[in-house]
């Protein structure tokens, strides 16, 4: 059987594959930051506080500290970018409605048109490290048109832990050969791939910005390589 | 602030509230038991397969069994339910397709059209005791626009534990006055508005057929009261 009729449901890597968080985030913080006389380097705001993210899972990864969401994570250190970017005049309020800017990124421009082609065909489902309200709120945001959110908070494991992978296809009934993981990471795809899941990189070249050197291109042997949502639902023979 | 705007998101017993469970089983086991020379009462078969689905529940509430998920609940069932009945030439396979008629519930004729007015205001999300597969395979089979499965899987509780209602809250990153259980049945209500959750009662009179004395009508102070989702989303300001 061909791979794209043998695979049942799609799970999405979200942060850089569907949603641009780089501008997104930068684009709040001008605005919430700005607005009280903030004047700083808003993109480089934007990748300092997720330049924290990985490091902040790893903690959880290795057992360091116990089951926490991202939401938390983002919060812990949000305190540790304001800090270095010297901003002091925030109130808990305006700091937690900062942290939620994660809430509302905004999707590529191909993203919900492509969903929407993938659907017609597919179960789609967030692979995401992000929290449950993260994804949910997102989706309304940005009408991103999920069946459901799978990931991180419901497999209680961060990816690219292989449990991660393997209770997300668990939850969906279906063997791992039977779920495919889009993402714009190779990492995360050749995690993926060692637990038998079905993978297919889209590229999102500015995803870091102009400058970015990594995941240009797919460095593995995956079963789709796309350009965007919409090339690889027409890879995958999905007509609106 | 009106009940109707403080809430954010509402979520859903499933079972007799969004889909007609009674109807569905009886003609899935019509069409599979009967196209293999069976000759009973259609009806009778759901409702006695279904009349298992408490007593089960129960022996992992109690403790008394781990965690289990209600597909392999039901599929043990079943093999009771069709020792009851005397049947004995389904082949393992046509069991389990037997099984997933479950997957396949349709929906009351109101369902789709309200779900569709209520998501215009609000997160949908299920809090059925089904599992995160049951739901998500009834949900791409009968058009439910769900923004998230929720419910027992995720909280690993069944209804009515109160860690099935808090947990679903707090996956949604919601107090529980901002989530409102939407359902056909008293018990499940009075369970969530223990929780401090907003309540819904939508009366489903034929859920067990046109004899059935039970959950006719609300017995307790809800916040609302509606005959469909029609007339839920109307009350609740919810327009196409």
């Amino acid at each position: 059987m061909a791979v794209a009729d043998e695979v049942k449901a799609l799970t999405f890597d979200v942060f850089g594959t569907v949603v641009n968080w780089r501008e997104s985030i930068a684009a709040e913080a001008k605005a919430l930051l700005g607005a009280k006389g903030g004047d700083h380097d808003w993109n480089a705001f934007a990748l300092s506080w997720r330049s924290k993210y990985q490091p902040a899972m790893e903690k959880v990864r290795s057992g360091e500290r116990p089951w926490i969401k991202l939401d938390d994570l983002h919060r812990e250190n949000l305190e540790e970018v304001l800090t270095e970017f010297g901003i002091t005049n925030l109130s808990d309020a305006e700091k937690d409605n900062l942290n939620r800017a994660w809430h509302r990124l905004e999707p590529w421009p191909d993203t919900v048109g492509g969903l929407a082609r993938l659907k017609r065909k597919y179960i789609l489902a967030t692979l995401s490290n992000g929290n449950i309200a993260l994804m949910v709120n997102m989706a309304k945001h940005s009408k991103l048109p999920w069946d459901t959110i799978l990931g991180a908070e419901v497999a209680r494991a961060y990816k690219p832990q292989p449990e991660a992978y393997q209770r997300t296809c668990e939850a969906l009934g279906l063997k791992p050969a039977q779920v495919m993981l889009v993402a714009a990471h190779n990492g995360d795809l050749v995690a993926a791939k060692k637990t038998g899941m079905r993978t297919a990189f889209v590229r999102r070249a500015t995803e870091y910005g102009l400058n970015e050197t990594r995941d240009q291109k797919a460095e593995h042997d995956f079963d789709y390589v796309a350009e965007s949502f919409i090339d690889l639902a027409e890879q995958l023979g999905c007509r609106l």
